[in-house]
């Protein structure tokens, strides 16, 4: 490879390290990024209207291929929009190789409107920042971003590309580094211990997370030790992804809610983590332990979050399972799908149709926050599929993930469950959706309210003089003045888009949407689940 | 004052300290803030679907009112959201009472799905951090943040607030200290040796920035020494806020694109500042000097940004104008309006358009990027106005500023001259418009495209191998396919909206808009100033 600019050494480096999609939200600093793309069409350069889009993209686009997408952001505004999709990416562990382009070095030091401190925004949300000094430097440190964002474990590697670093000549690509880091683990001890636990007839919940809920293998190795057993089986509460439907493990999650966590491992004298970390509430709560080990119960961490989990549960079943246990079979979910409920349109209604139609192998996308309550039973029996969840608590991450996942997997429907208040917060990547001819069928679940924060309201409740429930207090919670109409927010960035207004409406809409190339949108309205 | 939550405290400060609007996108650990609302009827909570339109609007708010608003937002993720739109209110020198809600105190080391190091991303873009670590502590820890916002000069104070200090018992409002910080004022020496520069009969310019383009006193004196002396005189590129219009000085603006900024400081021996910063380039470009002083040119600094600017020009004209020059009057923009053009709509007669039509009093908020190329001059002699602009160069400010600006100024109409690309990121806004029923009147310039970076990539483009504009990269500056209707974006968020295709259209639809209360949104359709 000859000698070429940063930006030319960046390009290459990436594809030829896997990184053949960038989610570009770019400006002038980046403008040799773009302008080399011609000169490398192995690169998909995707263009997203606003940068949290491009790392919500980029999120969901790793969890589903495994290996990062790349992101081009630009200077310190830009990495603050993408940040909370970045926020959702860390917590998921997906690989991001997250390219940020900021002022030439000459230029930095003088204070334009547009300097800010990136690098202590970076560090905020990557795993892993490195800022290139010259254009020498470009070609090995985008290898090393991207060992670092492959990890074991994912992670978000950030590289801050000085747009001088990016224009200067003598540069080159550099590969990957071939050994990367190493997997944690489970230990010989911890393994026995878990066994131990397992094996001895008190009451156990076994919680898995990481790579284990997207990978059947671990999921029936987790199942068959739970039928051997009697312990209680449970997905953390918000897995990156997880395989699921008709063949599968039907495996269930830790409550979100407080109080179902609690009654879920209340009584257990042992609770074994593989892959996911001791359970905790989502938030604090005035009259609400945040760590949610009943009291008495024994943490056995086999692996921890990040760490070799799939494997580990395979080791774990081979230890616990021995002697007649050794036979026994995982159950799988049987093939069985809701009829297609008719009449009024609620969260139950929906939930109905979703399982009746949800097509063979399909990426669900969900962020319908409350209006999803029914969507895990309805959906077990369904043809198999993968379920992505909000994994950070970032609202906004569904509608940019269901673009990063249907350009992972193209032959593989989309489906983007997703509540009303969350989608606008990246509510632009519709146009993505559509420019890109994505087979992304959105579901809006229009309540008019941003329903989980009545559901809040109630949880803090008692903390409060009176019921906080006042007027005012409820207008801060409530979407419908005016009514937010995702029919014309959704054609007017191109994507064709109806209306349900009943259960059979829905049914209709979404084969309709099944039937036809590219984007559609359906909104469903349904009353919201707290009132 | 009984003792109270530090929620209560926290409302309780703030409009005793006369912050009386708070623009919100709270989530659970805000819940306290937000139940005690209906006991602070003197707060009015403004709810945003996305926290980069409430730092948007806080930055509008507190450019009009002179005093801060705050905003509430929700944990890092929430504050990453809003950054942009704080990154363009710390370049205006906006007063914003930024409240972050945080984990409560006892939650935080869980490393709980939404924890992340919002210290570090506050610190990255506020002038003043605090953290208050008990309810006892909010009271003061807000005074302190008011008094910080205030300066002068204003700046983003963050408050950050653990979700118990807020619903914990024991907390107190607190008053504003009386005693703000000192504005910087000019120092003799440095105004003498301005003048004599100025009075010297070597070509000058005399820059000015901060609050100077606000005042008019200030405006009248620049003008009367420029009148006198010969000098030029420039505003900085991007002011926070400036008074125009018939009978007040018409003062020009340094230029954004390198060379036009070249042209009109070439020559300069002497270059005075005036809370404006020493012009440098926006970007760094391969073959264009970031530092925009002339060689050989002399810098005075009278004041720096954020100091007594406008005190200083009037000390500065009572210097300079001595003996006969002591008569020079200030010319005044006379009144005088562009004919509403007919046919074909370009930037030119939308221009002319705006001229024709902008109201009395109105506020600007111009974001109009390439598209409000012809709008100084057009509205030169419109009747009196103030004009807000893009000062940090982080786009999607337009539609939040406008929002904050009208309810600063309930009395005022306010048209917010918007780039069809930059709208997107907050487009969202338009819903608070709708729900507010707020006088803003929003002309999207539709020309498919993000033109600015087809300008920015002819001026890095010689340093491209080729020219840079290849298919492939162009297509990450083309927003036409699919082309966003903005007229269903808006009515999807309840905003009336239209088309204008042609002059005339344009011209009937502002009428139109002007005649009713609330918002309207007029998408006007026209050629990219860079094909």
């Amino acid at each position: 490879m000859t000698a070429s600019t940063g930006a030319e050494a960046l390009l290459h480096t990436l594809v030829d390290g896997g990184v053949t999609t960038c989610f570009a939200n770019p400006g002038t600093s980046e403008m040799h990024f773009v302008a080399a793309l011609d000169a490398v069409p192995r690169m998909r350069g995707v263009l997203t209207l606003f940068e949290g889009v491009a790392t919500g993209a980029a999120d969901g686009y790793g969890r589903m291929a495994g290996h990062p997408a790349a992101t081009l952001l630009h200077l310190g505004p830009g990495l603050g929009n993408g940040l909370a999709n970045l926020h959702n990416a860390r917590r998921a562990g997906t690989p991001v190789v997250n390219v940020v382009g900021d002022h030439a070095t000459f230029h930095k030091p003088l204070d334009a409107p547009l300097e800010s401190d990136v690098d202590a925004i970076a560090g905020a949300v990557s795993g892993w920042v490195r800022r290139s000094a010259t254009p020498a430097d470009v070609g090995p440190d985008t290898a090393a971003a991207i060992a670092a964002a492959c990890g074991p474990p994912g992670q978000v590697a950030t590289l801050l590309l000085p747009a001088d670093a990016s224009w200067g000549a003598g540069a080159a690509p550099a590969a990957v580094p071939a050994a990367p880091a190493t997997q944690v683990t489970a230990d010989a001890d911890a393994l026995e211990s878990a066994a131990k636990a397992l094996r001895g007839g008190e009451r156990c919940v076994l919680l898995i997370g990481g790579d284990a809920p997207a990978d059947e293998a671990a999921l029936v190795a987790a199942d068959r030790i739970a039928a051997a057993t009697g312990a209680v089986l449970l997905a953390e509460t918000f897995p990156a992804r997880m395989v699921r439907g008709a063949g599968v493990p039907a495996v269930g999650r830790l409550g979100y809610v407080p109080d179902m966590a609690i009654h879920q491992l209340r009584g257990a004298r042992h609770l074994v983590l593989v892959g996911a970390r001791s359970p905790v509430t989502f938030f604090g709560y005035p009259a609400t332990p945040s760590d949610l080990v009943p009291e008495g119960c024994a943490v056995h961490a086999v692996v921890p979050k990040g760490g070799a989990a799939a494997a580990a549960l395979v080791a774990l079943a081979d230890l616990v399972l021995t002697g007649p246990a050794a036979r026994v079979e995982a159950p799988r979910a049987r093939a069985h799908r809701p009829e297609p409920p008719t009449g009024p349109l609620t969260v139950e209604t929906a939930a109905a149709v979703v399982g009746a139609l949800l097509p063979e192998g399909a990426v669900v996308v969900d962020e319908a926050v409350t209006s999803g309550i029914g969507l895990p039973a309805a959906t077990a029996g369904a043809p198999r599929h993968d379920w992505l969840t909000l994994t950070g608590g970032a609202i906004g991450y569904g509608l940019p993930a269901a673009a990063g996942a249907a350009l992972a997997c193209p032959d593989r429907p989309v489906w983007c469950l997703q509540a009303d208040g969350s989608a606008m917060y990246t509510i632009s990547a519709l146009w993505t959706h559509a420019r890109e001819g994505l087979d992304v069928t959105t579901l809006v679940y229009s309540n008019a309210a941003y329903a989980i924060l009545r559901m809040e309201l109630l949880q803090v409740g008692a903390s409060l003089q009176g019921d906080g429930g006042g007027q005012r207090a409820r207008a801060l919670f409530d979407l419908g003045t005016p009514t937010l109409d995702f029919v014309s927010l959704a054609r007017g960035m191109g994507v064709p888009a109806e209306r349900a207004r009943t259960a059979d409406e829905l049914a209709s809409a979404l084969r309709r949407a099944g039937s036809e190339p590219g984007p559609h949108l359906v909104e469903a309205v349904v009353p919201p689940l707290v009132p």
